[in-house]
């Protein structure tokens, strides 16, 4: 393989790799992986992630294909040195410790609230589940408004863009757009909103929207996409 | 600041640091946080961890203090160039996928299945939520035992240990003896069972149990730790 390969499905996780892949100028070539029918699940699927997730990113030179959305975004900025400082930074422990919090509490906790059933079986249980959740991610939000204010922004890090700020923005996005019941919104995260206007200025940002099929301001004013064989 | 210092408690997630400052052979002060009376909710605390989560890393040379048990593993690893693979290596991207997968998946299934009181309120919905964690986790267990497999062991990476086995050997010991209701055992995990084993003859790990006071076989036969203050 010569050439890096995304698995992915629009607006899911892969929006997070696309949009640094774009940054990064990269070529890469795109698999469709069809939610609608579950191909996710299917045996071919699953030699590429057990888990079934999405996404996956084929990576020329790794002797295995690439799972996890933080840490193939990892890999990529440290193998380009771009949007990570490098590991001698004075700034690598606090890049790393945020991009494992956005990774296991607030993804990990948008994730499970987008489908609390596969965590539970009752749909009460579910509901109060979801609740929980919710509480929770407004709480990692106001963390990282804090952390955005300390470092005086506009980005995570402070003035160097990183992946950081893709994987926040998307974040943002989606907890505004998808089972969005605690009406959580950027008006209560001045600083994270203001990131997120930077990012909608960027022209890969722009590139990456378009092949996810995101219209619109992806951040600032989301919209859900339409995923191609349902109407609206 | 000179040296490391490390903010943690008897078996909490600091375990696995002090395995690998033990193993990478840094010397590091060690402060003790006082769960009985929730020190690490404490304003003091929070200062090092807004989340009011056990651990944290003092880095000398770094701008802030370092939180999440996997970044702080990973940077300690990557800056003094052991437990890990390298940049460049065709492994980077099996160790990274994996790290992440052990601190967003099983790591974090296993600190909710611990504590679901703070994700719902109703305690039959606790269980529940107990119940379907204890599913997941049994099912990240059995991706990693395949994975093990696949690449001869006897470690994660095959041949090469890394952070990878002492992040997965501390989930194996805490499953095992925390709220295990599935009552989950290695018997399931072969290979897992082997890599344990391994890991209970390194000299580093011996030091480590000791100054956490884990006594006997930290893995292969866990037993848990008594805080300081109380009885048995």
């Amino acid at each position: 393989m010569e050439r890096y390969r995304l698995h992915g499905s629009p607006d899911s996780a892969n929006f997070i790799v696309r949009m640094i892949l774009e940054e990064l100028g990269l070529p890469y070539d795109y698999v469709a992986v069809d939610r609608l029918i579950s191909e996710q699940n299917s045996e071919a699927y699953r030699r590429l992630n057990p888990q079934g997730l999405i996404p996956v990113l084929e990576v020329p030179g790794q002797d295995a294909p690439m799972f996890e959305t933080a840490a193939i975004a990892l890999h990529l900025a440290d193998t380009h040195g771009r949007l990570a400082p490098g590991l001698a930074s004075p700034q690598r422990g606090r890049f790393l410790k945020w991009l494992f919090f956005l990774s296991n509490t607030l993804h990990s906790d948008l994730r499970i609230s987008f489908k609390p059933e596969r965590y539970v079986r009752e749909p009460e249980t579910a509901l109060s589940l979801h609740a929980g959740l919710t509480r929770r991610i407004a709480g990692s939000f106001a963390h990282l408004e804090t952390e955005l204010a300390t470092w005086s922004g506009p980005f995570l890090l402070g003035q160097d863009l990183s992946i950081l700020d893709h994987y926040l923005a998307a974040c943002a996005r989606w907890a505004q757009i998808y089972r969005n019941e605690g009406k959580w919104s950027l008006a209560a995260t001045p600083h994270l909103r203001a990131l997120c206007e930077q990012l909608e200025m960027r022209p890969a940002i722009h590139r990456a929207c378009e092949l996810e099929g995101i219209e619109g301001k992806p951040f600032t004013e989301p919209r859900p996409v339409q995923l191609p064989g349902t109407t609206a």
